[in-house]
């Protein structure tokens, strides 16, 4: 199941996408079962862990059963929509984790640069965007823009102290996150907060998909292209810190909470691993490809 | 004006601090103008800015008029009521200035420690506790607990790219905080964020005092007290970067929301700078004092 926030007509929505079409959930809980237990944001959906999951495979069913002409009120082709980020507000920063590929972190400097322990920042809510809105540039700000395609892991379940055995029963499902960071101000500042939290510098999305659909988070291709030229081909398979590890070493008295956003690192081939460094510009076009999530793409503006 | 969010008999509400009594702001308007406008969380009030601060005013002056026996049904003795922290769920983490006191970045190393650049970090919004709420040991996390008092700042306005000069104009008032840190996780980590976020490791308030109190945020004392023992004595006019100057920097490019929270960094003292270190054990006692919010008190469970 891969789910959207999307808006259509001014009306913001919890979608669910199937093929070239998708089912505004609300709606269709209203039109089938004469109930409205579906709430307004995802963050909510996914609060309510299996439970929405199991009632939203109901609804296709009953879907599926009625003719074409009475689910055309609750299910539009997909490109009449425009999509949001998943999770277009979190409830708290991001958590990002850094240098988790070995081979960026010798781009990002050399050797020395691989973590012994995980490394973790945040990026502010505010700089979460959707899918095809655009990447600002920041001029006057930053000279440095780069992008750093991820696998994002949100969280579907709150815990604490949680064991790397048990780490991805908490998991709700996964998305793709572009981590763009300001690398002169990421330097500059020593910790990444302000380098890595402009206003549009977090584009999220476009689904975030079901579990159900990814057996295991460390087999999975992370491809980079920017305006067509594949700069990042990673594979989840090398993180140094595995989801669950890092589910268990963020959770050890730290409370994670459905909702929680996680963003695993990035795979070699930045803008900063070039020489001279291939850094963005206006007009920029940046995709990330992680299967079966999609394609993330965003311009920049 | 002192405002506090509080708790009676299981209800929680916006007060207003009146030396020994706290002023139930909801249902003093309701009783002394039969209105219901007064928003159900700080976080809320601090967005409506001035409105807010000019309505609370026309309160208290009504209220006067009122005889005792009506005013006892909105106004309590402040020892009836358990403060909780002023912002108990902040929408995004805490931000917070490391090293802005130079003689404690050297405490914490040496001068080479002294930041260049203002250095910007957060605490999750899971580690916010209140006045005499208990600070968790974390044993078997954490070997290396330490108290930091700082002030910090609540916006009231919305803004980006704000320049120094007009920074103040941006914030609702100030309060306290004890940036609660596991030195061990700082370090071994390398980016803050795990080190600052365990639960009930940021206690905050006990009030949120509004800027009409404090003329000048550079011009005053921060006291830290472990066990009644004075460690750290500080005064804001050291900071390295003022209020004014971390606003102007953290917007730029960033968007500061109303009820975002800056933690302006500590003083020396802390017990990671003694040798051998002070760190926290369970049943220490931290009081911050920074007049006139006043003192935050904590117990280490």
């Amino acid at each position: 199941m891969k789910f959207a926030t999307a808006e259509l007509h001014s009306r913001i929505f919890i979608g669910l996408v199937m093929d070239d079409r998708i089912m505004d959930l609300q709606k269709a809980e209203k039109k089938l079962f004469e109930l409205e237990t579906i709430p307004e944001t995802l963050i909510e959906c996914v609060s309510e862990g299996e439970r929405f999951v199991r009632h939203v495979r109901q609804l296709v069913e009953w879907s599926e059963k009625k003719n074409n002409e009475e689910s055309g009120s609750f299910i539009y082709p997909l490109s009449d929509v425009k999509l949001l980020a998943p999770i277009p507000a979190p409830r708290k920063n991001v958590i990002c984790i850094g240098k988790n590929y070995r081979d960026h972190a010798i781009e990002m400097g050399s050797e020395a640069d691989i973590p012994e322990h995980i490394m973790v920042f945040t990026k502010a809510p505010t700089s979460v965007i959707g899918h095809l809105e655009e990447v600002d540039a920041h001029k006057g700000v930053t000279e440095a823009l780069d992008y750093e395609g991820e696998l994002a892991v949100v969280i579907g379940k709150t815990g604490k102290n949680i064991p790397e055995a048990e780490a991805l029963d908490y998991v709700f499902g996964y998305t793709i996150i572009n981590d763009v960071t300001a690398r002169d101000l990421q330097k500059r500042h020593k910790q990444f907060f302000i380098g890595k939290s402009l206003d549009a510098t977090c584009p999220m999305g476009p689904y975030l998909v079901h579990k159900s659909m990814i057996e295991d988070p460390q087999n999975l291709k992370v491809e980079t292209r920017v305006n067509g030229e594949l700069r990042q081909s990673g594979h989840t398979k090398d993180m140094i810190f595995s989801v669950a590890e890092m589910i268990e070493t963020l959770s050890k008295g730290m409370t994670l909470e459905a909702g929680d956003i996680i963003a695993t690192g990035t795979p070699s081939g930045v803008g900063k691993g070039f020489h001279p460094p291939k850094f963005l510009h206006e007009g920029d076009q940046v995709d990330i490809t992680i299967e079966p999530v999609g394609t993330l793409s965003n311009k920049v503006k």
